[in-house]
This record gives structure tokens, C-alpha cells and sequence, in this order.
């Protein structure tokens, strides 16, 4: 029997369990939503209302969901877990929470039951806006190197931001968070038990998320003292552990949590990683070189390189970020599901299905209606959720069909941008996959892509890319022994991986994509001008 | 009994007849569509398509639709017509035609009735365009002054183009044509009788269509030449009459006509004038500094002034162009009703009933969505058909009530930036007074209008503004003796004015309209950009 591997994809209402044996077969897969879901609105008990913008979790429910998702799957799969041999985690970042020495969440202590700061905050959490621009501001005055890595900006629903509201609003919860860290690197930590000196921290979280890097670490103390000396006191001693990179070992599996989960003790744990993150091992790219687009409500690119490379305007850009001796590029466009969701409410239509013929029939350039698509701010390059959408070029004799075509050109745009910026920044861009629900929703919308790259696109079939990735690197960190892989690579081909034969391919129309060239450069321009207005 | 005077409104489908006494009192109206419509398929009594763009008229259905719309205004007025003191007479702009010395259409002579170049030509025939740009380029090459007055651009449908089409295409037809003029003049002709030489032709077309002016007449034999000997020869030989003002008496009804009318021999009658200029008279505004905004699909800004004025950006600026002894500026915006009809398609809403509640609720500035109106291109002050539309600042938490507040924002700014010209150029608005369809199906855009220009806007009551316009025209050429009236100031506020405590009066809501003074410099910059990228 082919040995088998299991993700654990943890999204923000549920978690999904899948079990992928080394052939890429997949054996069962179970899902179990959260009790508490997200909170929002108050905490669990309780009738006092949550400040706006909070979204919290209940770690309870992370255990307790995995537990059933994982027994469903096992039960799919006809197993009793004795030949699971890896277990691999992604998970919504950063979702934090502050434990003590043992790992105990605070807000699970009865002295902070009540305290929505002792409680896991969500990645959507946006409490921390005060504390973010203080951060921004104190760096960017010192001109802190880190933030060349991060497009100049750090994010409100990052790490630090986190923690500082909690020293700020909730002192007395900071003073006694001995540990602070993101959910994924916690759940792992519970796996495989262990000190909280040797716990696993993932250096995917925390490159991507903790303004943390392989060469400089965290930001320095005196940076981090001139924003808050309990900031600084915070980063040196209450972030306590080691980083891994995904797929590499972070332990075995307690004899108890291997009870609660129905596998075999000892089983090997891989480090977390981000759930968009695991797309990319995911859908069979453990390689340098693809472009994998993640393509939902918003779009994630992600990129592995052999070299670091600074890419004005690539946000981020981690060593061992996605994959153990590859340089993980993660770039984004912050609109293009809810985009298109928002376009097609605009127009009163309950679908595109029939507007989409005339939309293709229309030629390049949409009869001079031309769009920017940043109608949630700009992503990648800009890193600037202040600039906003537009359509311009109208006529009377425009319809909808107009500015839907145009909406997709202008998403294509954006992408071709985002790769000729990497290229342009020497670092190497041959294939590109595409994954997430969109492409299965929206054909249309990966054809206008690669007319404007000019290139093929590959069109990967699973509906689970990051829990399939999660099992990829749990297959990873069971061993070549094993697992009989002797490369990320190698696993990542034979377990997600689709046959060259049985590819889905979109290929650029070669008339379309001639005019492309010249509607790109002209939206170039046009972009460059908007921004300097 | 008060005298009456009676209003011929020409439009392009039909004639109305308005009988309207010295108090203002609408006695009698009656209408009449003309039989042959709008030419543009085949001449009639042949199979023979015509080319397209072409929109010619027959010239028996003038005087037979006004002979069947005068008489049914006298029946329901109750008169016999000797009560009719004078009549005007109000066109569309610029149609022409050819005719032989004696004013017979050329079309009616029996070796050109099958030439579709013999027959009149509606304002929106569009068979000159090869002409037009010719013209243009030669007056740009040797900087003709005439340009300033109509803002660089000789227009596709005035009266130069239409005649050279004649010359260049059916240069038989050309050597026939004695005499070249406007429909409006042509039928006050047919009225009056007498020689060529003597015929009235209005300052109002020559100023706004003609490329004449008061001081400098029509554009010199050197310019024309240049274009065509042809051409020069017609302007100097077969435009033959004298130049009055609309207002000014043009003769007096011959018997053959007053009989074919049902009127009194020897009425005095008016010198014609575009039908979109008789709105002025038409709502009681014989003085200068009203600005009096014909809203309809397109916009019309008309505004009489003491002194001529050259201002950038302002096209026509004509002495006696409207009124006598003042000088008419026309304005304009290229699509209002069209535009909004254009965006309530585009959104999918059969009116904007519901939206207009929820739009009006929305701070001024749309919550960040701004517009530019240009989807038929810019009149005034750009001059520039090839500028477009936009939305800019789109974000996914806007709707389409963003989209209407913006549009009608946009609108109102184009608007506020004619008002700032005319200003900046020394020409005084004093007063608003808006007429036309447009403001009695949706006063939301007159308030926006209000609140932008922070500025007390009277929607005049009248639907028939043009034709009641003709009247007070015709009433002035009566005479004072017969009238009653010393100025053509007094005839107009007799007989189209609104008693001041009955005005319908859109007042500024001093609120937004204080947010409008910060939004409209924004505005402008932005035009400013789009303009030059």
C-alpha cells in the first residue's frame, strides 16, 4: 500500500482534512466547521458587543474540529491511521494568540476569560490601526531596511501591529503572554508537544507576516524601543523557538493528540504554513519558475526562486517562505473575485453567462473603454489600499459588455505587470498555473490572461490546492524513508502534479495577443499617471 | 382685445403654431408633422437609396404644415386672424437649401428632382465631411480669425460644408443654385416675397452657422479660394440680402400667403432665428446676464451680453445673434439626457425613481466617485468630440447610486466651468433659468445644478419654449404701435416672464454647496489632467 499523508487546511470558518497517498491518489477527505466560527460580535458567555473591527477565534475549536475532520477522512479512506505516515498544516495568517509557558491560550486562564485581548485574534482582526501607523511611521522616519522587503509598508493584519494593541489596550493580558505566535505554528506545537523554547515557528508566518528574515531576523531592538520599549522586551523574550521552513519536521505526534486524532503516535509533523501558501506545493509546483495564481476574491501569486532578489514593489519576499531552499516571492492583486461580484451587482445582472459571449466577441481593448481594477486598493506593485478603480473611455455607444471586458483586461494588466516586474527584477518566470475557484467559475477570465502574457496557462483541476499542499509537506516531513521521495519536488509532482497529456491548457490567440502589446504599454502609462496625480 | 402674436416652431418632425397675446396668455396651438419626415432613405417617388448620412427635407411640407398648424391655432384661439398683430418664426439650424432667383427650391425644378444634392439638407445631414475637414485645415493653416469665435472648429453641419458638398459633388446643381440659404430664412421669404437681393436672412444663423460677423462679415475671398474658387464664388454671388436680427421686421405678409395662413395681409414679420435661441425670449429673458439653459438630451447655455467678448473656449459669440443690440453667446454640453439615459442602461434600471432617493442622500462628492460627462465629447469649453467618459475612484463598498450622484455631479461641474469662463472672460451671469424637457422629468439634476453653482436656479413652466419665443419675436416686429411694447425687454416679460412670487425657484442648500466650492477646484484640476495626458 502507498503510503499516505494528511493535510490539515485551516480556513476561517472550518477546517478541511485530506489523506493523499504517494501516487497523488486521494483517499478520503473530511471537513468540520468551527463551533464559535468567527467572533464578532461577542466573546463566548458574554453580552458586552465586541469593539468594531475585532474578529476572533476560539482555539477549542481547532482541536476539536480537526479531531472529526480528520476521523471523517480516515473513515473516507477506510484507515485506521497506521498508514498515515506525515502530517502537513496550513492556516489563515496572521491569526495569533498569546499562551503561557505550557501553551495554554490566555484567554482559556479564568482571570482573562473576559478580556477579548487574551483571545486569539483573527487575521482579519483590524484593532491594531493606531498601532500599525505608529509602526509605519517610526520606520519608515528611521528608514528601516525591512521595509525594502515588504513594499515599504507593514500591514494592519500583521504579527506586531497584534501584539502592541494587546501591550497597549490590555497590559496586564501582555504582561503575562509568556508566548506569542501565530495559530498554525500553535497548532503544531500542541502535535508535538515539547518546550516552548523548541517549538516550531514557520519561517513562511513569520517571513511573510513577522517582518522576520533569514539574514536580518526581527526588526531591530532600537527600532522596535522607539515605538515601545514592551514591544521591544516582547520580540526578544516572548518569542521564543525555532524556525523551520514548511515541510521540514517540527516533531512527532503526542501520544495523546495521535488519540484525539485517530493516527499513530510518533507520526512526523511538518511547519505550518499559510493556506494560500500551500497552493503552491499544492497543485504539483515545487520548482523555481511557475507562477502560481491563487485566484478567488482576491489573488495570490506566489513564485519560488532559486536567488533573492529586492523587486521594487514585490512585497514579499521570503527565504524558506514557501518551500525549504527556495525563495518564496508572494505578490497579490487585491480585487478580482469581488470585482467581478461588484461589477456584475453594478449592472443588475444576476450572472455574466450572457453578457460573456458579447464581452468576447468584442475586440482587444474593449472599444477604448479602458479600466483600473483597484477598486479595493492596489496590491502588488503598488502597496497602496488607498488608490481606487476607474473606467474610462466611455462612450454612449458603450454597454456592459464594455466594461466587463474591460474589467478583465484590466485584471489581466495588473498580472502582466506584477511578472514583467520579477522578470525585469531578474528573477525567472517560465510557467504559469492557475488555481482557486475562479478559474472554474470563470473561463473567460483566464482566457484574457493569457492573451495579455502571451503565454500558456495551466489550469489545475483540484478544488483543494492548499490542503492537498498541506499533505504534500507532511509527506515531506515523514522522511525519503518513508515516504519514498528524495525531493520536495519529487512529491510535489507525483502527489499533485497532472500529467502533461491530461494538462488543461489556455492558449494565448495569437491575433489578441499581438494587440495586447500595445494596450499594455498604453495602460503602463496611463497607470504611471494615475499614480502621480 | 389684446393684440396677439403668432410663433412658428420648426422642428426636424414637425411645426407647431402658438398664438400668444400681449398679456402672455396662450390663446390657441396647434401642430402639424410634416408628410415627408426626414428624408434619409430615398427621395420620394424614387427606389434610389440615398447615401448614408444623409437627412434632406421636402420644402412643400413647410408651408403645408404650417398652413394646417396656424390654422388650427386660430380655431382653437377662437380668431379670425385679424386680431394677429405679427408673426416670427423660429427653425432648425442649419438646414438649407438651393434655390433659382425667384426662391424656387431647386429640387422642384424638374431636371434636379431626382438630385438628392438639389434638395434641402436637414442640420443633421452629414454628407460633408470630407468638405468640413478641408475647410478646417485651410483656416488653421492660415490662422483665420474667424475660428476664435467658434472655438477653433468649423462644424460638420453648418452652412460652408454644405454648400461645397453641393459644388464638389453636383456642380450642376451648384450652377443653378442663385441663391444658397437657411430653411428659416427661406421661409420667411416665401412670407414676405420680393427679390432676392432684398430677401432677410437672420443674424442668428449667419453668426452661429455662417461663419459671419457683424464686423467682419463672412470669411474673406483669399480663405475661400483657398479652399475652392467655387466656393468664393458662391459666397460672394449667391448669398444675396440683408443681415437683420431676430426681432427686427423682415417685411409684411404678402396676400397670396396670408390667405393660404388664415391671417391678415401685410403682418409684419419677423426676421427667423434658430429654434434653440428662441427658448430665450421664449422664458421671458430679453437682458443681458441670464444664462438660459435649454436642458434636453444635449445642453444649450444661451446668454445675451452688452459687449462682445472674445473668451477661450466659448464657440459662439455672435452680435444681434439672438436679440437686437446684444450679443449672444452660445454654450453647450454635448450629452445630459443622453448621458443619464446611457448610464440608467448601462445599470440596468428601467427609471431612476428608486436611485434618486438614496443618490440625493449621499454627501456631495459621491462618497470619492467622480465623473466626467464626456461620453458624446466635450462642447464647451473643449470643442473636442474625441474626449470620453469617465468614473474614477471606484471603490467595491460603491453602488449605482454612487455612479447617478456622480454623473449629475459631473454634469453640474461642466456646467459651473461655462458659468467661471464666461466670468473670467468679463461677461456677467447674473441669473439661471432652466427650460427644456429635462427639468421638468428630473428636478434632482436642477438641485445639484443649484448646489454647485451656489446659485438660485428658476425652472421656467413653459413646454414650449422655442415657439413661444417666435411669438414674442413676432410681436416685436409689429411694432410698438401695434404691441404696445418699447422694448423687446418688456414684450418678453409681458409675454413669457413669470410673475416673481409665482417662480419656481431651485435654491442652493447652503451645506453642500459649501462642500461643491472645494470639489469643483478638484474637479477642474482633474480635467486638466485628462486633458493634457
Amino acid at each position: 500500500m502507498a503510503a499516505i499523508s494528511l493535510g490539515l487546511d485551516f480556513g476561517t470558518e472550518s477546517v478541511r482534512a485530506i489523506l493523499v497517498d504517494t501516487t497523488g491518489r486521494q483517499r478520503g477527505i473530511g471537513s468540520c466547521q468551527f463551533a464559535h466560527g468567527q467572533l464578532t460580535d461577542t466573546l463566548p458567555g458574554s453580552q458586552v458587543p465586541l469593539p468594531t473591527g475585532y474578529a476572533l477565534q476560539h482555539p477549542d475549536d481547532w482541536l476539536d474540529a480537526a479531531a472529526i475532520a480528520t476521523q471523517s477522512a480516515l473513515h473516507a479512506a477506510g484507515s485506521d491511521g497506521d498508514d498515515v505516515v506525515g502530517i502537513g498544516v496550513d492556516f489563515t495568517s496572521c491569526t495569533m494568540l498569546p499562551t503561557d509557558r505550557e501553551g495554554t491560550p490566555l484567554c482559556q486562564l479564568p482571570q482573562f476569560r473576559d478580556n477579548p485581548l487574551a483571545w486569539p485574534k483573527l487575521w482579519k482582526h483590524h484593532g491594531a490601526v493606531a498601532q500599525t501607523d505608529r509602526l509605519n511611521a517610526v520606520a519608515r522616519q528611521r528608514d528601516e531596511s525591512f521595509l525594502q522587503r515588504y513594499g515599504g509598508t507593514i500591514g494592519l493584519e500583521w504579527l506586531l501591529p497584534k501584539i502592541l494593541e494587546t501591550i497597549e489596550s490590555a497590559p496586564e493580558v501582555a504582561a503575562s503572554a509568556d508566548v506569542w505566535l501565530e495559530a498554525g505554528d500553535w497548532f503544531v506545537w500542541q502535535l508535538v508537544g515539547g518546550p516552548a523554547e523548541q517549538l516550531t515557528r514557520s519561517t513562511c508566518q513569520a517571513g511573510y507576516k513577522g517582518l522576520w528574515s533569514a539574514s536580518e531576523g526581527y526588526p531591530s531592538d532600537a527600532f522596535l524601543r522607539a515605538v515601545d520599549p514592551r514591544l521591544a522586551e516582547a520580540v526578544a523574550h516572548r518569542l521564543p523557538g525555532i524556525l523551520r521552513a514548511p515541510g521540514e519536521a517540527a516533531g512527532n505526534l503526542t501520544e495523546p493528540l495521535a488519540r484525539r486524532l485517530g493516527l499513530r503516535g510518533g507520526t512526523p509533523v511538518s511547519t505550518a504554513i499559510i493556506d494560500a501558501h500551500a497552493a503552491v506545493p499544492g497543485v504539483g509546483e515545487a520548482a523555481a519558475g511557475t507562477l502560481v495564481m491563487v485566484l478567488g476574491t482576491s489573488s495570490c501569486h506566489m513564485l519560488n526562486a532559486i536567488e533573492p532578489r529586492t523587486v521594487n514593489g514585490v512585497a514579499g519576499m521570503v527565504e524558506g517562505g514557501i518551500l525549504p531552499g527556495l525563495v518564496g516571492y508572494e505578490t497579490g492583486q487585491a480585487a478580482v473575485g469581488d470585482a467581478f461580484a461588484w461589477l456584475r451587482r453594478l449592472l443588475g445582472l444576476e450572472s455574466f453567462d450572457t453578457l460573456a459571449n458579447e464581452a468576447m466577441k468584442l475586440p482587444p481593448g474593449a472599444d477604448g473603454v479602458r479600466c483600473l481594477d483597484w477598486m479595493n486598493g492596489c496590491r502588488t506593485p503598488l502597496m497602496d489600499a488607498t488608490v481606487r478603480g476607474q473606467f474610462t473611455g466611455l462612450s454612449l455607444q458603450h454597454g456592459p459588455a464594455h466594461l466587463y471586458l474591460a474589467l478583465m483586461e484590466a485584471s489581466a494588466f495588473g498580472l502582466r505587470w506584477i511578472v514583467e516586474l520579477l522578470r525585469e527584477g531578474d528573477v525567472p518566470v517560465e510557467r504559469f498555473v492557475a488555481t482557486g475557484g475562479l478559474p472554474h467559475h470563470n473561463r473567460h477570465i483566464v482566457e484574457v490572461y493569457a492573451d495579455v502574457l502571451n503565454a500558456e496557462i495551466e489550469v489545475h483541476p483540484s478544488q483543494h490546492g492548499p490542503a492537498t499542499g498541506a499533505a504534500v509537506l507532511g509527506m515531506l516531513a515523514a522522511g525519503s524513508q518513508a515516504s519514498g521521495f528524495q525531493s520536495i519536488a519529487e512529491a510535489a509532482t507525483a502527489m499533485a502534479g497532472v500529467a502533461p497529456e491530461q494538462r488543461d491548457i489556455v492558449r494565448p490567440r495569437s491575433g489578441r495577443a499581438q494587440a495586447y502589446q500595445t494596450l499594455y504599454a498604453d495602460y503602463r502609462r496611463w497607470a504611471d499617471v494615475v499614480q502621480t496625480w
